[in-house]
């Protein structure tokens, strides 16, 4: 399907600020971008580079006082997310390398606390993807779904004793999870169609039968429509935004995803 | 200053034939990406790679028949190139590694053959900007340019017994007097803002005085206005597009690039 | 100076086990390899790669039994680390890309959490350097130093509640502190001359004045005679070996560092 | 089997040059390095990086007057190198990116000037690995193999006109012949057990079947026992020492490769 997409952000600096934004997301095997913008308002200098997990991010410095960001896509997406029961779980020894860092704990997955209760949630299920969908229908169980922005993020660890969580949280228990079972996770931040209310959205991927799977532990049945603006570990290698120095007044945030009747022309 | 840029190119395919492509540019240090498009006729599955000499390009598999791909952007490039008469000459082990490859010699500038000859150029210049200066006016010297394409790529050594040259001869001469030198240099192809006639455009730069700078021996002041798309060795390296397999037809290919009035919102 | 350096493992697997190692310290700006061993008894195939962050990684799988690894080096280092009071604060946006993922929190080094400890503990310092330092006395000044390994690892915020600590639990906490006043800062773990009693050693790197500096809060003043095997942004990217799938016994593990009377021939 | 391996450099330099080097054996899936030695007399700081291929080289300045180098390893290898009759063509749009520079024309294998010579090499044999097998042949059938080193390098378009060759020279020919069938090919300098006379030796692989395979026109049957220093698209890239400015004198090169009874203890 083709989706329009925008990601529009209002800043109020009290002084010049530094910036790290990954608001451009880039073709790859899923989708296609066929246009895009990037406007800042005052215009200003920024450098594009691409990180460790082959995000674009743009470096920038906003001006003190008023700073706008828009930024809006044109991008051919899958109809429907892959779905694979029964797909295996791949040795460690297997992974390609760049796989590896996803196996490790981080910031908001403490995978190395999560290894009992992996191993519970999952007894009796077929190592691989049966195992990642086991833990998803746990997570659903006891977390309700909550849409929610601004809040502090929290960690795996911090997420289990709660029974509601936004969808970052719910990806981050379930990237740990899998961790802890050896099987690599990889939080994504994007647009997905339909979101009620929109916003941008986090769910995860899984290495299993070979490749990457979503799971997005907001959802009864997985739907498609995503689109992905990053790739990292966890929250903190995948903010849209990242300011350093004096906080930054956030004025607004305006996401909006379109579906189009067809294809653009 | 801002400019809409686009390129345009229809194919006709006897059968479905592998394309890598590099037709979307980098935002970076001396351009910001604003806007851009990407439209493949009929729509195919594209995936984006970035190359070792961070490009951004597009494999896909054109289908056999007739296949359009239409790119465009907006870009703010600056109003000039920057010029550093003077700028020393960087010892070899003083380069960031990134400089290395540009210091050997690749398949269309075989530095390796050019010593005397660039020895000779140079001779009472300082080392450093001064020597890649006093290349270009040489090249400018013997060499008539003469816009054109389509022709079968030469390199430096077959450049040195000709009286007149496209571009990317210039540069291929150029880059291999450079590197003789062990001065890093490499190949752009982009866009320039008001070139007769319009076309996409090669030139190289060069690693003095701890950075990359522009040159241009097609011309007789160096312009601003210009958009990278690719970096690499030498042609080989930035083919706008490289097809694999049986011969493509090219039946057009319409580069544009318009100078807007002012910053786009 | 000169220093003979070794660590072997024996290990007792119940089962074959996948393992990832760091054992092959890298020559680099501040340490040359002039030889090394690495011998897997019983021999087992082993494929290397390097890592994000640059370091050599070895993926293997573990035969079910006795295993060792064997790992040993003579590598020139550097006498006294380098020492830079005053050295300034590099703003965010003059950072290299790659210094940028050490800015972000990470597993062991909650640095969202330390914003006000760190702005407090460095009050009235100049920025950079000197902020560092000022660190790691505070550091020095609550917490005891006790040499130990094999403790379950914990983060910077659990280490601020102990009154004793290992020299990861340090680093984890300077880490943290810098990271919270936007100052780079990475783990290293190595071999250190003259450690009492010997064993690997885990200190902290920071980036100021335009390189990366040494700190160890471990010592009263810096030691020289350092060799870093691993860089990382906490112990999770660090860890000598890490094992997948059921615990594997490690049976003992010998670390030497000599120092050598003159240059190896 | 395992093998000893040594490369020592006598060199001496009219003033203090720039060398980059590649004398470091990297351990892979088809070698595993179980020691080495690099020893550089008089001691000179040296600094290493992974070039784009992933090769280890070595920054240093020689001073003014005698240097050595002295490299050895101790290496297990592959008894024999892997043979893949049938092994079928890799589609273009099949092929890992990495493999992609290796399908592009370079220094000294003008692949786009061998079209109509590779297909009619290997008119009636199945695409992939039986066409490099008929290029191999070929190579041997009209060109005499005589060891040598110290000429110039040429390129294949060179190689072709001659009726001897070293081993380089068939390596450029092979590759050009590969690329110019859409195989991609690439360079590899190593150690060959029971080469006559005992030399560095070069050879090439290219990507069919889905992996890289080893071809070396130099040999009517393919020998094991191969220790790969560096790849890249041709000699250009593979230089074990690359110097910079004025030329040095190469007192002596000596090369040993020894089979060693057993495993290294």
């Amino acid at each position: 399907m083709w989706l329009e997409t925008s990601c529009s952000l209002a800043l109020n600096a009290p002084v010049a600020t530094p910036f790290v934004l990954m608001l451009r997301p880039r073709s790859g095997a899923q989708q296609w971008v066929a246009s895009e913008q990037y406007v800042l308002t005052p215009s200003v200098t920024a450098v594009e580079f691409t990180d460790q997990f082959g995000d674009l991010c743009q470096r920038l410095v906003a001006p003190s006082g008023s700073f706008s960001i828009h930024t809006g896509a044109v991008i051919e997406a899958a109809d429907a997310a892959d779905l694979a029961p029964g797909a295996p779980f791949v040795e460690v020894q297997q992974f390609p390398d760049a796989a590896l860092p996803f196996l490790l704990p981080s910031r908001y997955c403490e995978s190395d606390r999560f290894s009992q209760m992996a191993a519970s949630i999952t007894a009796g299920y077929a190592a691989g993807y049966d195992q990642c969908s086991a833990i998803v229908d746990y997570i659903r169980g006891f977390l309700r779904y909550v849409p929610g922005a601004g809040q502090q993020i929290i960690s795996a660890a911090e997420v289990n004793g709660r029974t509601q969580a936004v969808c970052g949280d719910m990806a981050h228990l379930g990237i740990a999870l899998c961790r802890a079972l050896s099987i690599p996770a990889r939080m994504v931040v994007g647009y997905l169609e339909s979101l009620q209310p929109m916003d941008l959205h986090a769910w995860f991927e899984a290495y299993v039968g070979g490749r990457w799977y979503t799971f997005d532990p907001t959802q009864d049945a997985l739907h498609g429509g995503r689109v992905s603006i990053a790739y990292g570990r966890d929250a903190a290698d995948v903010a849209v935004y990242t300011q350093f120095g004096e906080p930054v007044d956030l004025v607004s945030m305006t996401v909006r995803v379109a579906r189009l009747p067809g294809s653009p022309t």
